[in-house]
């Protein structure tokens, strides 16, 4: 495996079943390692400096079912089981939540086109 | 849309049809323009440093079916038509073509688990 600069590797989340992708995140060797143990996703946080294990304040653990390495081997694809099925900070399925309208008028803009499920300050209230 | 320290943005390419990760690419601000002026995928290769027109060389051009972008947007998701069906430049269909194997002997280790299509020596001989 290949980390970049920052000992970081690009980690693409695709759900287990519907295939959606629900997130993009970054891992550094402690993260994988610990994913790995845990069978949890547990990203490294490049805002906060520090390892996330995903869910540990929504709930929303991500359980690894499978994990993949592309032809550079420096890109990780990780199937996981949402739990919830909630991978979106804003309370939606996934982030990926806008989708490009190129046929409007005044030129393509970003629509949002899936639901929030659950309002995220009923997420993080604790 | 958030374009990272190097003016660019990482780009998760998913088919459409079957939802398999096919690659994972970046796109700068002309790479995005040329996408949406051409209707089939164009990235920024940082290993040339030059716009790439995914395809020109191998045939394996991707159709541009749908654009997203995530919660943070600074992470575009591609949906693509690919043509013969065949993302990675070793002949596979997708890029991830090797798996984690966490229960052999040794430790994890990194296996092939999806066959070559093409030899790539057929797919650059020209």
């Amino acid at each position: 495996m290949r980390w970049n600069a920052d000992g970081l590797v690009p980690v693409i989340v695709q759900e287990l079943g519907s295939n959606d992708v629900l997130m993009f995140a970054f891992m550094n060797r402690d993260a994988l390692e610990a994913t790995l143990a845990r069978g949890e996703a547990v990203y490294w946080s490049r805002s906060r400096q520090k390892l996330w294990h995903k869910g540990e304040e929504s709930g929303h653990v991500q359980k690894v079912r499978e994990m993949r390495l592309d032809c550079d081997a420096d890109v990780i694809l990780l199937k996981v089981e949402q739990l919830e099925g909630i991978a979106c900070h804003t309370g939606r399925h996934s982030c990926f939540f806008r989708a490009l309208d190129a046929v409007g008028d005044g030129g393509p803009r970003w629509v949002e086109i899936d639901p929030v499920l659950v309002d995220p300050s009923r997420i993080y209230r604790k």
